[in-house]
């Protein structure tokens, strides 16, 4: 255990494509004093996620925007509180946070964090199921599937980007709801882990997907979970059903600075009768963190929902993280790994 | 008067671009007769609108697609009723019908067509109202408006093709609403109808629209009423507020055969929480109908509602009605007139 902190800034913003280390620089500080009902906490897990990268391109749409000398990150992550002011927190409390910046060290003061900070159970679940599918990777999921537009028992569900944090998470959502599920995703090798997890079968978007698609949804698509964008996108379309349901959480496909490609013709949308509706589960279905996170436990609990966490080491290779993030390379859940896990 | 059926049959089907009069083709029968509980109607005027060309796009994505040898047509008419078996429509009575094919005399069971038939009152609107604001025409006006997704006062709507027949309507219905108005449509010429018809601004799409669209909406659109695709509907998705609401009509940009462009990227539906929805509102709303229609009764007395008709003169020229709906270039409501209105 280091007696430093180390804070992850952006050196530079980086060229479209996979990203160097030159991106991140890290500055070491003294570990920061803390004051009344204030914690220090000890980073053990980081999530990566889409916005890891898309946050760093002034051309893209998404959301927030980094620049040079900003701190990285701004997801959630797992910690062990290692000194406390706080009564409701003692030393040796796992929390999970729901964002925070690239560091090895956060100051926290709980009581102004609300619904953001909250304890973990390390019995029930492995750490770094808190920042996946017990954590806003988890929500995001369940907010698509059961916050945003009605997913009917016995209809067709498609997730995009299936083996990926949000996307195997929306499956099982979507199989609890009692939908047929088919996932996409891009190598048959992702086949087994997404059958494993209950998918009903699996469609690989760089064979001939439309074809693929459609012999794997003979009646139709009823709901898609929107994850890619770009041909899969407009794949699926083709293949909605009359009044189909599209929760739009993102399009990953274009979020390493290659621009804003265009998208399917919209004359389904009127022919079918479609409802697309976007959604940010942050800060829009806050108040529905707590019946999630409720609901998400009981269900790990029970072995319905389960995730694999692929683990990067160390905050210094963080654009290694994020580069296996956006092309696909692991299965599940990507977080970084800043201390060691305690629990393990 | 003629004692001859002329009924309108598809010659050929055109190629892309205007239609010329070798698509139709006018065979004449004698009179039918009618059986007990029948009537025989005489048309006055048809209704034309965006399907009248896009049935007959085998390529375009047109719901319903007519070829050589069909009988031409498929919206509304207004008629009289010339001889009558059925004691509740009298000759002498004026009725609209929902669905009408293009020919001079149609025989009817009113006992039949349920709500698809029904009398109508020359004494509140002229005839030809009837298959316009107060016909299916307004119908699906007032289906994106008030049945799709919300509009609510206070907000900004904006609605594409607004000098046209279900853009002048939706225009209306919005600002019974309670919403502030922007209509996009093609000609200054034409703002001037539009703002008689209580439209607060109009925007150009010929001319820099993005631009003049964000002077006109300097806070953003809350509410879409979408009609006509294209770089229209491109410029409309970047200008959405958060939590904004699209009611996809139709696409009247994509139906003279010229196929299918690629539509807008939808990462905005994602960052803006868009909903989206399509409709059609026949057979979809249908229960709405005697609902819209009582209410449209009684905007129009009290003067909220008014629509410019365009009359072409005899089931000869159906293709320039048909031409000149597609090219934009008369103010609402086209009509085919028939046969003599004995109202004027």
């Amino acid at each position: 255990m280091t007696d430093k902190m180390i804070i992850l800034h952006i050196a530079q913003l980086p060229p479209a494509g996979p990203l160097t280390s030159a991106v991140y620089e890290r500055r070491t500080l003294p570990l920061p004093e803390i004051r009344d009902r204030e914690c220090l906490l000890r980073v053990i897990y980081l999530s990566v996620d889409a916005g890891s990268r898309g946050m760093l391109d002034q051309a893209s749409p998404y959301v927030r925007k980094l620049k040079a000398g900003d701190v990285a990150g701004g997801s959630g992550c797992v910690a062990e509180v290692i000194a406390s002011r706080h009564p409701e927190y003692p030393r040796g409390t796992f929390v999970a946070t729901m964002f925070a910046s690239w560091q090895s060290h956060l100051v926290v003061a709980p009581d102004k964090m609300g619904p953001l900070l909250y304890t973990v159970d390390p019995a029930l679940a492995p750490l770094s199921a808190y920042v996946g599918i017990l954590g806003v990777t988890g929500f995001t999921a369940y907010a698509g599937v059961f916050l945003t537009v009605p997913l009917k028992a016995g209809e067709t569900a498609v997730i995009s980007a299936a083996s990926g944090a949000v996307g195997s998470a929306a499956g099982q959502f979507a199989k609890i709801a009692g939908a047929r599920v088919i996932g996409i995703t891009g190598g048959t090798d992702k086949f087994e882990y997404l059958k494993s997890l209950g998918f009903d079968a699996c469609v690989d978007y760089r064979t001939d997907l439309s074809g693929a698609l459609r012999a794997a949804c003979p009646d139709g698509i009823d709901f898609y979970f929107e994850n890619v964008g770009g041909e899969v996108q407009r794949a699926v379309f083709a293949l909605m059903r009359d009044f189909g349901r599209m929760a739009f959480c993102g399009q990953i496909a274009q979020y390493s600075g290659e621009g804003e490609p265009s998208g399917p013709n919209l004359m389904n949308v009127v022919l079918k009768r479609l409802t697309l509706k976007g959604f940010l589960c942050l800060p829009d279905s806050q108040d529905h963190y707590a019946e999630f996170f409720t609901r998400a436990c009981e269900w790990y609990r029970s072995g319905r929902l389960r995730q694999h966490t692929a683990i990067t080491e160390g905050l210094e290779n963080a654009h290694e993280a994020v580069n296996a993030l956006i092309s696909g390379r692991h299965l599940g859940k990507q977080v970084i790994r800043v201390a060691r896990d305690p629990t393990r």
